[in-house]
Order: C-alpha cells, then structure tokens, then sequence
C-alpha cells in the first residue's frame, strides 16, 4: 500500500490564471474528464499548450474522440512528489473542439506533434472557460 | 511548451483487473472525475487500496464531498516516464458512498490514514464497477 500523503483539502495555495498556464506548459501529459451519459471517465493524452489553448490528439472512433466532439469536457495535469510533499493540480473545463480541417488556426503559434502516424488522427482543442489551479504549500 | 509523446492511441497493451488493482497499489495519488451538473471536472487525491475499494477522504463541505455523495464517479491514476515512453493508466468507475459512520468495514483490513485533521473529515470508498488499465508498449 503506498505510503504518502500528497493532497489534502487545506494548505493550498489558490493559483493564478498565468501561474496556471506555465505550469501546464511543464509537462507532457494531461488527462482528459468526460460524461458519457451520466457516467464520468477520465482519459490520459499527451498534450501541447498553444497560447491559451489545450491541443491533443485522437483517433478516429475511439471513445475519446466521439467523447469530446462538441463536449464540454474538463482536462486536469498535476505534477506531485511525495517524498517532500510538493505538488500542484490545474483544472480546465471548456467546449472541445475538432480543429483538424483548420489547423493553421493553432499550427502558426506551434508545431502540433503527431502522437500517432495515420491520416485519421483528429486534432482538438479546448479554450479554457474556467482554469483553476492548486498547489500544497509545504510550510503549513 | 513540453517535449515528448507519452500516449497514444495505438500501441497499448490492455491491463487485466489483477495487474490493475497491482498497479493502483504503487501510487499514493489519483483523480477522481465527477459530472457536477453536465459540466465534468477532475480532482486529485490522495487515497489507498483496500482489497479491491479505492478509499480517499474530503473535507466536509467541499466540492468533491458533495459531487461524489452517491454518485457514479471516474477514478484515474497513472504513472509515466515521458523519456523512456513507458507508463500505464488505470480507469475505475463505479459509486462513490460515504463510509466515515462504517469505517471499520474498511478499516479492519488496513490503516486509512487521515489527510488531514479535524473530525469534520470524511471517507469516501469508491467499489469499481468498471476497472480497466492500459501500458505503454514501449517495443512498438
């Protein structure tokens, strides 16, 4: 059983739009939150932030990516260690979008990797309606 | 903007429950994914394994204490290496119910450690109905 305690609902510090957004910038993986129907699921997907906006990739009739078409979905990173009790969580909840036909959109700021080869691929964002992030403070 | 591909759609070996409920034993924090009116969100948490319920606790009055009373919520963790492109993500779903009046139902098989003080505190356990893993095949 692991041994750690990393989140609890006090000693956190409320971040910043700005404070949100670089650390969403730090790292690779994400995890995507939908209902489908009245059942919750929560998916893990590389992502890139491309100003403001989440971009990732889906594969064509995956259940992700039906999932999100034209969805309000909410999409979640964290980063903890549990050794020295550190760790922040940003929250973002927006309307999903399929952006594949208008890629130049989003490309002209960054190039969008590939995650996965195939002319099927989808391409979606998600313009952040609210965005909120946590981080433990340590000293507390 | 964060450099590597983690996860894809294509190239994942499907975890059985066995391998599943291992893997969740390695890690001390997960999400929990809610539907809180049709507007998703995803929370982490802390928690432990206890046979086969995933047991967590929320601070009365919270927003994760009120989403996840009696409902069906998403239960998520995971663990990447974003250098090596290997990692494995677990999906629960099942109901969420309030244990903190019968603990010791949980409790006898383990120590679930408080997060944090105060008598306030509540146990929520989450019995997966749906329990499903994925693994990065790194050889592909």
């Amino acid at each position: 059983m692991a041994d750690a305690t990393v989140w609890h609902d006090e000693g956190l510090d409320i971040l910043d739009e700005p404070e949100c957004l670089r650390l969403l910038e730090t790292v690779p993986l994400g995890r995507v939150g939908i209902c489908s129907g009245a059942l919750p699921a929560i998916l893990p997907v590389n992502f890139q932030l491309v100003g403001r906006s989440i971009v990732f990739r889906t594969g064509h009739g995956t259940k992700l990516d039906a999932a999100v078409r034209f969805a309000v979905v909410a999409f979640q990173a964290d980063q903890y260690d549990a050794r020295y009790h550190t760790g922040w969580s940003v929250l973002a909840i927006g309307q999903a979008r399929d952006i594949t036909e208008n890629l130049d959109l989003i490309a002209r700021d960054a190039t969008v990797r590939p995650w996965a080869g195939g002319e099927r691929e989808h391409y979606v964002t998600i313009e952040p309606e609210l965005l909120t992030g946590r981080r433990i403070n340590n000293d507390r």
